[in-house]
Order: structure tokens, then sequence, then C-alpha cells
């Protein structure tokens, strides 16, 4: 059964793994063709003679696929988030390639009581992206607001 | 006619406006069903029973239509960029409700030449999101490659 993950339940330095994410194809070119539509995210052709060499996802994907497995930890954690605060140092550190299997390995930078709202916290994670080969292609630090355990 | 946009045609203190998005009921929870599908952003009477009060799109959300919206500037400027390096400062400001429109003012914040290739530069943007309400609801500051005008 999913564990409730609170404020209380962060420690600084704490690391945590998510589940992988498999980028494909159809996905890459379907979302850049909403988001970000430029000619080497949506043609193969057109990406195999580009400087990147061969079809990548666009950051709006990459940061995407982090939002979503970010929540997806391997311990079945559920953060008990309320609202995101921002995002740091988000890093395209090598090209996401279509048929990249990544997860993301993830580590408590700060965790605090809210200084105005006894019933929350803020929360800020150290989060980098690594694919199959183990390469690290992505980094980022998000913050948030989140939950503290109310007792009863 | 699209005016190709150069590494030096980006001036430091030069600002520009954004074509706006309009954040339609269907496309946040669509968006949230992919990437984001926490329960405040799938369901319109549990965001209205939530702290947001309504319905709001989730940060993939809006990050990708400021990745899309900066590519479509009022003077329809084509800029020519090469790869995104990275991004700062990523602020949620206010929330973005279904319904809001929205667009960005964009500041050149710097540009130079590349030191190790002599046919690319860096350049930096400060983003702001706006709301029909004139209100900030975003900002982040974007960093890429972008080519320099080959002389020939």
């Amino acid at each position: 059964m999913a564990k409730k993950f609170f404020l209380e339940d962060y420690r600084v330095g704490d690391q945590f793994e998510t589940h992988p994410h498999q980028f494909e194809t159809q996905e890459i070119i379907e979302f850049a063709k909403a988001w970000d539509p430029q000619p080497f995210h949506l043609d193969e052709a057109i990406a195999k003679a580009s400087h990147f060499g061969g079809l990548t996802a666009c950051s709006a994907h990459i940061f995407s696929v982090f939002c979503r497995i970010s929540q997806q930890w391997t311990n079945d954690a559920e953060q008990q988030a309320i609202a995101s605060l921002g995002f740091d140092e988000m890093r395209m550190l090598a090209p996401v390639f279509t048929g990249d299997t990544v997860h993301c390995t993830i580590t408590v930078e700060q965790a605090r009581a809210s200084k105005s709202n006894s019933d929350r916290g803020v929360v800020s994670l150290r989060c980098t992206m690594i694919n199959q080969d183990n390469a690290e292609v992505y980094s980022i630090l998000a913050s948030f607001l989140v939950k503290r355990r109310l007792k009863t």
C-alpha cells in the first residue's frame, strides 16, 4: 500500500529513485508538434542530418516526464504536495534520444516548516535524470509546498 | 515575411512580446492526465474544493506553453536556436486558471559569442508570463545556443 509522505518524512540528504520512462518516437514527435515545433524534433530525417544526429525530445517533453516520474518513487511513497513554488538550475546535460529509457535519482536538499502556516512546509529536491547507459541527461532543483502530518 | 534572428540581433535590454495562449479546460485536464495526474488538475469539482478554488494548469503545462509562445514573437522574428542549455529561476507566481489568456514579455539579459565555436553564441532571456488581468503568473530565465549570422 502507498505510504503518504509528509514534510516530516523528508530528511536532508536522503535519496530516492523513481520508476523509469521510455521516450518513444511517436511521443517525441506528438509532444513537439504541440509545444515545440522545431523541424529537428518533428522529422527523423531532418533530425539525423542535424547537429543532434538523431531524433531528440524537446525540453518541455523532458520536463514533463520529470514531473510525472518524480511522483513515482520506487518505494511507493505518495508525496503530499500542495503546490509547486519553482524550479532552479534546470540543465540539459545531454540530448535525450528516441528509445532512451530514463529514471531520476532524487536527493532531499531542504525540508523546513513554513513560517506563516503551521500545516505545511517547503521542500527542495535535487533531481538527476539518468539514461540506460548511466549518463546524466538532465538535472533540476524542484521546490514545493508540502503538507505536514497533522497530529490527531 | 519572417525575419531570421541571429546572435547579433539580440541586444541586452531589448524587449519583445509574444503572441497569446488561452488555457482551456480540456487542454488543462488532458495535459495533467498525461504528465501530472494530481486530482486537483483533473477534476473541476475537486479543484473548486481545493486550496486553488478552481481548475489550474500544472507546471509542466505552463512550461510547455512558455516554450511554444516564446518562439512566437509579435514581430515575427524567427530565432535561430541550436539547442537549449538550461533554465533558471522558474517561479510559479500565481495559479493559472482555466480560461486565462497569457502572453510573455521577454528581455534580453545576455548575448555573447561562444568561446569554442565561432558559428554560435549563448543567449539568456528573462521571460515573464502575464495574464488577461495584467498579473504576473510565471517567470523564467532561458539560456540557449543560437547561430551567428554567417558572412558570405
